[in-house]
């Protein structure tokens, strides 16, 4: 049984005790991608934070749930961007620019990004669930973005969630082959990226 | 050790032989979708098969063997399209369109596109070292077309590298979540991804 914190977790209350959480979740992150998500345990992950075991523990109570906030971090990232866009009063094309840069920054993040796309299968299923959930939530967003810029007639008259699936499967599989310090920045990426898949969507 | 059969198999040379093989990966990927990789046995695919384990054996040496076929035999398709696009004489966006949708019609294949792109990591390293040199070609290959088009003007001047690789991401991600037989079918999919993608490449 994992054990998840529910709202008002032991830590919560303090803003130094949320910025361990958040320190926690990027070693998380790093030791994840060193030895893999089935090869990082408790230890390397409190090694990486600079933390003891038992301190670890005290913040989170396990590995899973570590992984899960990592996921739920970033979909919170993804949500509110889609959410900014939605009221930025911007032209759709330019919104949904803004999507892809804010969805790519993310995922191509050094910090967590990567791994909380990449291992949604290694959580237990109550966890998954709850993730799984929120991911649909974000698609629903950037669908409705799509779907008002096909309304407002400057999106071509596709279909919003075919559309939006091509766009949202384009971005995320960029984390199984991009390399921080690689040939390509992730902020040339982005640009890329945004350019063409808008450029796809006009009218 | 997984042992692979060389080019000139124990089953070469007949037609009838080449068939049974092609049906015995048919079978393979059905038990593969029903019982996961991981889940599915020779015995459970020498069923669905039709065939003794002892005649299921005399054809392929193993489960990995037969993963990797089916995945060389994917492979293989893609690489065909790709080089008739090319030779086709048709305008830069009209062969990527086929492509486009070839692609699609190989990895939503009921028979045995799905896992061939789902499980590389399966594989044992000798084999998956295989698919992924043959998957590099391919990819080269839709790359060169992306990049004639850039050349001819069709194409806005995008990076060839990664243009292709968001294509390739959005076409891949369809696998995970495209369900034969549910609301969308292959052949729409395969049309609003053509025409959303190839839009994306106009100049």
């Amino acid at each position: 049984m994992v054990r998840i914190s529910n709202g008002r977790s032991k830590a919560s209350g303090s803003r130094r005790a949320e910025r361990t959480r958040r320190a926690i979740l990027q070693a998380a992150a790093a030791a994840f991608r060193e030895h893999g998500y089935a090869g990082a345990g408790m230890r390397e992950i409190a090694e990486k934070a600079e933390l003891s075991p038992a301190n670890l523990y005290y913040y989170f109570g396990g590995k899973d749930e570590i992984l899960f906030y990592c996921q739920d971090h970033s979909l919170d990232r993804l949500l509110a961007a889609a959410d900014e866009a939605a009221v930025s009063g911007e032209p759709p094309a330019a919104q949904i620019g803004r999507v892809i840069r804010a969805h790519l920054r993310c995922v191509l993040d050094e910090l967590d990004g990567a791994s909380a796309h990449l291992e949604v299968d290694a959580l237990p299923a109550p966890l998954r669930r709850r993730v799984v959930a929120k991911r649909d939530r974000y698609e629903r967003a950037v669908r409705a973005l799509v779907a008002a810029g096909v309304d407002a007639g400057s999106f071509a008259g596709r279909d919003p969630i075919l559309v939006t699936r091509a766009i949202l499967g384009a971005l995320n599989s960029t984390v199984r082959w991009f390399r921080p310090g690689g040939a390509v920045s992730a902020a040339r990426l982005a640009d890329e990226y945004a350019d063409f898949l808008v450029r796809g969507l006009l009218a």
